[in-house]
């Protein structure tokens, strides 16, 4: 008895005659940027290997070194389970179009089931040739200004594994997720900073003259830290702030009531 | 009496110290295609306008001809109500960190609300120096690839540009937008697809010799049209190609029963 080898699933990123080495060399990076590392090339412009590819990975020369040459596309997707191919705004095809986001949950999908999923690129000058567009199950386009698109090789292929990568689970999206080993700080330690701050303000002799409008001026003075929403390590900053200050007063130099009052 | 002019909310992008015209140019062009077109410099390290900032902006030379310089990011930022700053993944500041998807729907809320909202990039090699970062109020990191990050500056800026546009409400975010003028079948017109094939099936003889199984490979038939999401075009494509094979078919040709039926 045999056990059926089951291929993982993957994202393979399918260039289609990249012109310029330097392009190779950004996607390459773009995608160990998002945990991408499959690659292949169909007819590239120049020689390959390629040393200005390798100067723009940056650290990801793994993927160029990885990457697998073929002569045609067909060839180059002969063995992905589901296609996708990158377009600028076009409407003459009759296939549904995918915004990055879109297409990227739907092959997050795909390679989690166990799919292998390709991505086609087209060259810089002309994109990809229809022959190659009609392979593919859906269109991805960028949602650009309509006045004014244009995105090279390397920035559309970032945006794709961008949306690719966020796509992922463990990845936070759409939330803030560090806060610098800190926290925001609590109501009774705002308190505690109030209470230190108009205490000393009483002590300076702040509200002798205003006295009937104490209460306000307080208020005013809590509302305002609470629109900056103060972190744990705010509070302890501002409470010696306040402390510092306090201890300069020579004692016993507590401001006069005006003569007015 | 004079009535208070309002400025209108708009995103500024701030380069500190650039050293690549090209970026310059990559962060430009980043800008338009999502429509963003204020762009500040403080101190870039070539000589600015820079021939190569242009070559690269591809057609947003009207974002880089109307780029304002500053010695300081402090006069650079100080008309700005909201200040964002990104950096790479570092947790030295007491600052929330937010994502770029998180960060530009905050943004979006406060430009829509009148505010002039500022976002910081670093220069290619330092990124932002602290006394920067402190003026900001929060941080946007890229998550990405845990052992790999390597984004350079127009393609940081490419993504959090690309954020703020997606966060614009007339842009289709996580859906397919456009289906090529054509529109999925109805049921109707596959039911008609189905009844035209099972006919040319039948006059063809397909079912002679299997009668018995004919339901179930109707069945197999209808299902394996249900699996491609068939557009209203495909039906009828599909039905002129049923039409055509049909014709080529001489009258009176039927297919024998074979002999062992």
């Amino acid at each position: 008895m045999t056990s059926t080898a089951v291929e993982p699933g993957a994202l393979v990123i399918v260039l289609v005659e990249p012109q310029i080495g330097e392009n190779i060399g950004a996607v390459a990076r773009a995608m160990l940027n998002f945990g991408v590392t499959e690659l292949r090339l169909v007819r590239p412009k120049q020689a390959w290997p390629n040393p200005r590819a390798q100067a723009m990975a940056s650290g990801a020369d793994a993927v160029l070194e990885a990457a697998r040459l073929f002569d045609t596309t067909e060839a180059a997707v002969a063995d992905l389970h589901r296609l996708y191919a990158t377009t600028a705004r076009r409407r003459d095809y009759l296939k549904p179009v995918a915004t990055p986001r879109h297409a990227a949950a739907e092959m997050r999908g795909f390679v989690t089931g166990g799919d292998r999923v390709g991505i086609l690129f087209g060259g810089e000058r002309a994109g990809l040739l229809n022959e190659d567009v009609v392979l593919a199950h859906t269109l991805i386009t960028v949602p650009t200004n309509r006045e004014f698109f244009s995105l090279n090789l390397g920035q559309a292929a970032l945006l794709v594994l961008y949306e690719y990568g966020m796509s992922a689970e463990d990845i936070p999206r759409g939330e803030r997720f560090e806060m610098g080993g800190t926290r925001p700080a609590t109501r009774a330690e705002l308190y505690g900073l109030f209470d230190q701050l108009e205490a000393e303000l009483d002590e300076a002799g702040f509200f002798d003259n205003i006295r009937t409008k104490r209460e306000s001026i307080v208020q005013n003075i809590r509302n305002s830290f609470q629109r900056g929403a103060l972190l744990e390590q705010d509070v302890r900053t501002l409470r010696g702030v306040i402390k510092a200050i306090a201890g300069k007063r020579v004692p016993g130099s507590r401001r006069k009531k005006p003569p007015t009052a």
